[in-house]
């Protein structure tokens, strides 16, 4: 309780606007360790935090001990680490821990780790009695400037990732920039490439600054990843606060997403990480963009090489065209059995739209190691 | 499409009143064979109608006959019947046909059965996709007069009864009067119980209706059935209205239901119906009424009989005091592990508080089977 206050530290703070379900964005160093970041919290007898077995060692006992001046009981449950634990199972080893313990719905869960541990957190915190409240606090790049915001949560199904899940808003978002000190680089790569997408979507002056500061970001230096963070989640706040349930306009943020499950389905869920699969599906959907007359081959070449310079993958693994067709025909974005892709229709501005699988092939052809 | 026009026929409607995720309930006879009834859905190219093996082969060639005109592509999907498999397992069947069909997030589902078919398909139209719209189509007076309507989703966990769900509104509530007439005995009574329900704790002037017309209601007389499924859909629909997601007033809708869900899980569940172990539990929960000062010993005595007239059991099964505690404990109404019980505090008003468990011992000597 001695920590300094929270408005006299360096936190910033960004608004989801969504009614009765807004949120705030807390972003700083430190925030693990600060009881004011969970003082508006509702008030419970338990928390639990939800974490997996590479996190826990490094975290979630910083965590546990700043709840236990706020709750009476705090408990961890520890899931295996990876995309490939996505699934029903692992979400079952969250319920059998919150009846084991007798949780009742004021019961706050608490997702402390990557977008894995945050989406299924998430849906067991949106499906445990009907909902129960729940708190993101992640430790990866690529979930504190995405996943972890705007309240989509899921687990995958064999046929079809994140195809089982729930829209449901967390209480806050707690994004302590401390934890990537400790991520592995090929992570913060994938995170990068969920910063780059919100340039060519909706910000190009933001495309512009992330090509002058990708060396630092790579190297994580604490005041561009600071940046970075707060501007992306600023994009994905305006964005999600008009269209919560991704009716339209919320889509665009999967720019790359279309390509890139179709990848990470492809070779296995954790063969590729998501941001590098997104990264690789970036460049797809840029050539796409460009075969449909949104934006011309430079801005191809440019994203490719922005790409390229965060250490993310620009050539696509060679599934076979057949194979990435029918892997995109049960992306959700699809209907009636027709593609839809997110296109640049002009630098910082996205729409979705089809595609004749005829110029999928051409893309493809660029695209996929021969 | 030669059928008689809604508006010419006896069809009765109540609406619910939840601002956007407002709908109709529609209660008459003859509606599954009306398309004028699914008119007003989105548009889609797909429906798949969600029943199980007893419900089909009596009315899902009709429904899908109907919604044949509306729809390009109508699947069945049929689920085994009882509370036994409402479970993962049987969830996950749903979610495989979907994929396997590839559906898209616009297909509408039909939930064509009693109150598991309704709680498993609209829990899955909650989730797939993260939301699909969905229709209920109950053919149990249960589900007619209570679990159809209002939203709540779920299936049941080993440890606890629909302890993993949402709330989740269907676009439509289709009761089709015709399909009580092939309902077994058992199942008219358990229905019955859920309809009783409503007097105690809104509308002491419809319990005095039903107490007049329970032979009549006994023996499915068509109008007599028609009354009470609109008056119980009327009052369900008002405490819906006023608290859609049970933060208070709705709670008092589960009178009966955390005795009756020890019942049911106690001896297991599908032993004995859910409207079964609700009319037990609704007597003993009278007596706890009775013991807290709300009611006096002749409104025990009446509801106990009136529930005998139903064909419904008043006599709870000998589980043990402990085990009966132990069970409500993880009731979701309970709180730091503190059983909450809904009460009548006077005739047609309940509320919702605690109870010592010496009482509830007292409950128990008073009403478990010797």
């Amino acid at each position: 309780m001695a920590a300094t206050p929270l408005s006299e530290r360096a936190v910033q703070q960004v608004h989801i606007d969504l009614g009765e379900r807004s949120y705030p964005i807390l972003i700083g160093d430190g925030l693990l360790a600060d009881p004011a970041v969970y003082a508006a919290l509702p008030t419970a007898a338990a928390a639990v935090i939800v974490t997996n077995t590479t996190v826990a060692p490094l975290y979630a006992q910083q965590l546990q001990a700043t709840l236990a001046g706020r709750f009476a009981q705090v408990q961890q449950v520890q899931l295996p680490d990876g995309e490939a634990h996505k699934n029903w199972q692992t979400l079952q080893t969250i319920f059998d821990a919150l009846l084991g313990a007798q949780c009742d719905r004021r019961t706050v869960l608490f997702a402390l780790g990557g977008g894995v541990v945050g989406d299924m957190t998430g849906f067991a915190a949106a499906c445990y009695m009907r909902g129960v409240p729940f708190v993101q606090v992640p430790t990866t790049l690529l979930a504190q400037v995405d996943s972890s915001v705007g309240g989509k949560t899921a687990i995958n199904h064999p046929q079809g990732k994140n195809m089982i899940g729930a829209f449901y808003q967390p209480q806050l978002v707690v994004c302590d920039l401390g934890t990537l000190r400790t991520l592995p680089a090929r992570e913060v790569s994938a995170g990068l490439a969920e910063i780059i997408k919100y340039g060519p979507i909706a910000d190009m002056a933001f495309l512009d600054w992330i090509e002058a500061n990708i060396d630092a970001l790579v190297a994580r230096e604490p005041a561009a990843l600071a940046h970075a963070v707060r501007r992306s989640c600023e994009i994905k706040a305006a964005v999600v606060g008009q269209d919560e349930r991704e009716s339209g306009l919320r889509a665009i943020l999967n720019f790359g997403h279309t390509f890139g499950h179709a990848i990470e389905s492809g070779l296995g869920y954790g063969e590729w990480l998501h941001g590098e699969a997104v990264g690789c599906g970036m460049v797809m959907a840029a050539w796409l963009s460009q075969k449909l007359g949104g934006v011309d081959a430079a801005f191809v070449e440019r994203l490719t090489a922005l790409v390229r310079r965060a250490g993310l993958p620009v050539v696509a693994p060679a599934l076979g065209a057949q194979r990435y067709l029918d892997l995109m025909r049960v992306d959700k974005k699809a209907e009636a059995g027709e593609i839809r892709f997110v296109v640049i229709d002009r630098p910082g501005s996205a729409v979705m739209r089809p595609a004749p699988d005829a110029l999928v092939r051409e893309v493809l052809a660029e695209c996929v190691a021969p």
